[in-house]
């Protein structure tokens, strides 16, 4: 049987909430077993950001990564809130150490290349950008990788990598050797039939089920890109997918709540 | 016969300046067998901290680490200096891997007791607080451990700790099992008994011949504790220590480049 591990993807709406993230960093040091913290920025970028006089940039929703956006988030995501959720994790006994993309070569990315829009320094991850050996080894030494949404091209460059894309890129590596659950956190317990009632969770989604929601209006904007990511863990050997609040992580986990993405077509 | 580890500290005169950063990575990313690089902030977070209206507080030559200041190192240090300088050896072939002392639990800390002064979030390093299990693995698996200078103290802080001592702290708790070899680089070719006379190196310097020239003044100011920190090392078992310039590292390495500290008494 396949060793077993858990992907756990945090995002700025718990980064940025000092209460939620200890409660949700107690459940997740609480978890046995071999597993991996993946998170995302949050406000705290952007509110450096300002006082640093940039002024975020945004088309179509994605933020542009210039020169000096990418030193913003390579040390406000790599420095700050990286080290303070290791140093974090440490006081609960859990072994977290921190990583970039670039350390330890874990993940490569391309620059996206410039077509209607230039997005800066941002990297996509290519088939075989995953240091996949270089995690294996850390979890067999009882380590917890906590990663930060930043790759690098190899060539000297850091590049800022969505940490959604991410989460999905390495459990799709990881599931080559491994049983991989990924777990992504989100502000709902759930996607929600109606976004009104939090009662109205989809239990399971699949891809025929995404596109009807689309078409229907029930997903739209930023979590199109979510659930796309979500699915083809699912398509690509990942054996669980669940999408759903981070406050229910042990729920999630055992399948009890959120909703979960599956490959049925 | 023990393994053998090269460590090499580098202070912000280097940071600062990409050129000579470029020629440093460049000596270093080609020393063969196992090494570990520590580095030291430089003035990117004393500008970044003007920038965000931090004044920095100085008591005796030490800055003071208020939370302000902790939270502007983390991220310069642990973040921005570490990852730019890790993408940068990983583009010279060199598998380098970004730390602080909270990853992995590296370096364990306590926050300085306050005396005459508080010093802030400044962590001192106990007699067991380097995890040398680990630093081990990440050699033995050819990683180059790229180390910022940052603790922590297993409560969940982050604690600003001196390159120098770092590396000292660091450099004997490998010599217990590894024959080390400890390399302080700075802006001297070594240390030189008249300021102004590059050629006037002292070949080596012990704890009598140092006793000596601080009491002549050709030692100083942020010398001393650099070469006590130099000193102590001698007298733990580190195999070699040298302290010299960033330029000359292949020559230090050798011993035929700077100044030599050791233990004749």
């Amino acid at each position: 049987m396949k060793e077993e591990v858990l992907i756990v993807k945090i995002g700025g709406n718990i980064i940025d909430d000092a209460h939620k993230l200890d409660a949700f960093l107690d459940d997740f040091a609480g978890i046995e077993g071999p597993k991996i913290l993946v998170h995302g920025g949050g406000k705290v970028a952007t509110a450096i950001g300002a006082q640093l006089g940039l002024e975020p940039q945004y088309v179509d929703g994605r933020r542009i990564t210039d020169k000096e956006t990418l030193s913003l988030v390579t040390m406000v995501y790599g420095g700050l809130v990286n080290k303070n959720m290791v140093a974090a994790l440490q006081s609960r006994n859990c072994n977290a150490i921190g990583l970039t993309g670039a350390d330890g070569n874990m993940v490569r990315a391309s620059k996206r290349p410039v077509k209607e829009v230039d997005y800066g320094y941002v990297g996509d991850v290519g088939s075989d950008g995953v240091n996949s050996a270089l995690l294996s080894m850390m979890l067999d030494s009882g380590l917890v990788p906590v990663i930060a949404p930043l790759t690098h091209n190899g060539s000297g460059d850091m590049l800022n990598t969505n940490a959604d894309t991410m989460s999905r890129e390495i459990a799709c590596a990881l599931a080559t050797t491994m049983q991989v659950k990924l777990i992504y956190c989100f502000e709902q317990k759930g996607l929600l039939r109606d976004m009104h009632d939090e009662h109205s969770i989809i239990p399971r989604v699949d891809s025929a089920l995404f596109d009807e929601l689309k078409k229907d209006g029930v997903v739209s904007g930023g979590m199109i890109p979510k659930l796309e990511n979500a699915l083809q863990a699912a398509r690509q050997q990942v054996s669980m997918v669940v999408i759903g609040h981070a406050a229910e992580l042990t729920g999630l986990i055992a399948g009890k709540a959120g909703t979960r993405l599956t490959n049925t077509n």
